[in-house]
């Protein structure tokens, strides 16, 4: 099964896309969408669109991840985010692949043990789990990895796979 | 010049396409997006999208408009309201379609003279402006139909038709 992780930001959004089988994890492609510095703040929504449909064209994912957000620092904030959130996430819906949101908490417990631990902790083990010898610099891209991988131990992927061993 | 006005809301999104030349308004096409009651949040956002796809299918608008939002209940409420907000406006982005954003006090300002308007009054000011003989019934089609308004009047396509009459 292929789940893509989403973790969409005002300034960055980072993806990532697993392949969940067999018990095992693999990384297939990742990265992060940043229109230039400049960009004004609506134009971005379509590059970001864009760079995830293009994505969608090349491979096609069973399930997509995210954290499910529901605060922020200020209304501010929380409207930009959700513009973004609601740009990055379209191109998914759209094409009819469901979307499954995960409490930050149990995506960091399901990845490093607890709940509480830092990014930092959260990209060490998304890289070991993933065999990328510590490759991925950027959290926001092991933040979308992690929740796809949340995604494939929490998610119906492992009933699923449950269900073929059992 | 056509002006498509846009009131992205949580439970309906508002719409109106006027058509502004010769100092003259018509409104072409108006109406409200409401995904059925228990679709899921996330499920609403294809559903807006698709719906406003559909009319620029129909009709290719110079210049769409909005309410500029920066204030919300809480950021519970303000997440919500930008996904929305994100994905109504990302068809119209995408489509290479310049959105403008105006205050709410202008807009009311330059519907009814007031920027303190009622939205109530803001409606009856918007069929009479219109002349549609009060049969907007629904307040978000006509904020969507006045922001359109106050994009003819204020946005660039006042500034052409003094240059023309000039």
């Amino acid at each position: 099964m292929l789940i893509l992780g989403l973790d969409p930001g005002s300034i960055r959004t980072g993806y990532g896309l697993i392949e969940s089988g067999g018990g095992r994890l693999r990384a297939l492609a990742y990265g992060v969408i940043a229109p230039p510095r400049d960009t004004p703040f609506l134009e971005r929504l379509p590059h970001v669109a864009a760079q995830l449909e293009d994505l969608l064209r090349k491979s096609r994912p069973d399930a997509a991840a995210a954290e499910d957000i529901f605060l922020a620092r200020n209304t501010r904030v929380a409207l930009k985010l959700g513009h973004v959130r609601g740009a990055a996430l379209l191109p998914v819906l759209s094409a009819g692949i469901p979307v499954h949101e995960y409490a930050a908490r149990l995506v960091k417990k399901t990845v490093t043990g607890f709940g509480g631990a830092e990014k930092e902790q959260v990209r060490r083990m998304v890289c070991l789990l993933l065999g990328l010898r510590d490759a991925i610099p950027v959290l926001d891209v092991s933040d979308a990895l992690a929740v796809a991988i949340c995604h494939a131990h929490a998610g119906p992927g492992l009933e699923r796979s449950r269900a073929a061993r059992a």
